[in-house]
């Protein structure tokens, strides 16, 4: 199976916009931290250990194939050239880090994009399972199928005490990382991101922003995950994130009511210059993109904007990146030659996914 | 003939954007003052005198529709509500002194609207003609014929040495005032009006903004006319006018070759992200909405913008002044209102104009 499947343009399962509380909820990702008995961990192995691991992880894999009824392809990231890997990156089906490990790392990608195993990252094994909306019970059996799969051929580092051993000891215990991405427009124009990220920090969660740097996430897309994972068992990692979740996805509907409610026409107005802006730019730089896309991500959850796609935020947030952009452009970009190739991917993508002759109003 | 046919959101002929060099100069309009002998001056005179003034006037020139093959109307001012009165010094078809003297004023309108004669405005007959682009020759031309049909049948207050005599000394003379109403964006954008401004009125000539107050006009639209109305024949007067008018042209062209040469990708950019705030906006002000039509304007005349009907500024610097928009609301609108109907109104009017399909680009 050629890699170019991995790397188009099509969208992930992650970025259909289906799942519960789509309107909320982006996406929901399990991530198990695994690594493998009588070898050195990734930060003192060999290279020809690492390749043993690989040859081990991917061979029980791929001969699981019908046992789990997925279809998983390997990939050496040595494989790839270096725009391939940032695309991969950027569709968050594999980390930086081991984007970065050319001499060792692999990946095993099933052909949804739902499940990506990465090895010989920082440990030998990441399970990742990532599912569009609020799916933390399933995507965590998603994982959990693929571990009881791995753990039943190969012999993982596992102390009684501890539970399972990672490089990092913030990982150690059940390798579980859960966590949600939220897309929190409302909180943050009403100004009470900063009250609820200290509070949900209180509970043992971090939130922080997705993309791009600094305090005010880009595009409003909020990640809320543990923080602990030793301590707890996996059960009540994944209770405590759903609760919470809950309760952030209540406040964010309490705030667009609100705003609904006491300045419904600027919010309006706000909204559809945004799709306005998007439309028509020519040079847009990430920053603005990611907050109009927030916009008319929000106009549509709300009701106020029609005929353009649900999935308009999941999907650009991913395909305005460099890496995706450079491919689009089938050429190297420098930053300004980004901002007006964005301009363009945004109005091409708005043009498919837009009933342009309404702009958003019903026809009288 | 109805009052309806000249207060309805027709455009104006002066609007249809033909004419030598529409693409910078909008309309010329000329202007003559005049006074009938043996009666006094508006300011001191009795409504009775007002009263058999508007009825020698409209008689001669309702008389001689087929002789010059047009076909006037009478109003009284009195005769209109208030916002028909805004309506018609919206269309620049009478003046606000005239709407503001409702016992004594009448106006006398061309079907085309082309001609308008008020009666017992500052002086007894004020006689304009506005067209569409350059056509100075041409519409002093069609004022002449008005004048000389007047001339034949009333006695006019003619002086030997002074020449026609006016209620403000500043008409008397000649009292012509020939004006184009010209778009220049570019000399705007590129800093360069506060010097011309200065060069004009050093050569007897006036320029400023004829839309809104303060020293940037707002849709970027100037208004250049003839400072003096004594000791210049009308010959002079309107080759003078001619003669700058045609050097800012040439001023206006260099400055948008300059722009599109040296900033070509940031021009094109805002030209099409004010085409997006006109088709998405929910809330405009004048002040915006006039930027955003220059761009606009600026953007079909220098060929990067398709598909918008080129009348747009012209036009819809009228339609979005207050009295046509409570017109067109059918309602009186407060400011935060007007803005909305505003935004409603920018928008119909470009969908009608606009292949929306598109959005100004060509399809692949």
């Amino acid at each position: 199976m050629s890699i170019e499947r991995f790397l188009d343009n099509s969208p992930s399962s992650w970025m259909a916009g289906s799942g519960d509380h789509s309107d909320i909820v982006m996406s929901t990702r399990i991530r198990l931290a695994r690594n493998l008995n009588g070898y050195r961990f990734p930060l003192a192995f060999t290279e020809d250990e690492a390749h043993k691991i690989d040859q081990s992880v991917s061979a029980t894999l791929l001969d699981a194939d019908e046992e789990i009824q997925m279809n998983f392809s390997s990939i050496q990231i040595k494989d790839l050239s270096e725009l391939s890997r940032q695309v991969l990156v950027e569709k968050h089906l594999i980390s930086p880090k081991l984007a970065n490990s050319p001499m060792t790392g692999s990946v095993l990608l099933s052909d949804d994009e739902s499940v990506s195993v990465m090895v010989n990252e920082e440990d030998h094994i990441r399970i990742q399972c990532l599912f569009p909306g609020l799916q933390i019970q399933e995507a965590y059996a998603q994982a959990d199928t693929i571990d009881r799969l791995l753990d039943k051929e190969l012999p993982y580092a596992f102390d009684e005490q501890f539970g399972y051993l990672t490089s990092c000891p913030t990982n150690t215990g059940t390798g579980l990382r859960a966590s949600v991405m939220m897309h929190l427009p409302a909180l943050t124009m009403t100004k009470q991101m900063n009250r609820i990220v200290t509070i949900i920090s209180r509970l043992g969660m971090v939130v922080r922003g997705i993309y791009g740097e600094g305090s005010e996430a880009l595009g409003n897309v909020y990640q809320v995950s543990n923080q602990t994972t030793l301590g707890k068992t996996e059960e009540d990692i994944l209770s405590d994130l759903q609760s919470i979740t809950e309760q952030i996805i209540q406040k964010e509907k309490e705030a667009r009511s609100a705003l609904l409610s006491h300045s419904a026409n600027t919010l309006e107005d706000r909204l559809y210059r945004s799709l306005g802006t998007l439309s028509y730019a020519r040079i847009i730089t990430t920053e603005e993109a990611a907050r109009c896309l927030s916009d008319v991500r929000l106009g549509i959850d709300i009701g106020l904007i029609k005929d353009v796609d649900v999935t308009i935020l999941n999907e650009c947030m991913v395909f305005m990146q460099p890496g995706f952009l450079q491919k689009y452009a089938e050429t190297t970009l420098n930053a300004s030659e980004r901002d007006t190739f964005r301009a363009k991917l945004l109005r091409e993508r708005l043009q498919m996914g837009e009933n342009p002759k309404t702009k958003g109003e019903e026809l009288a």
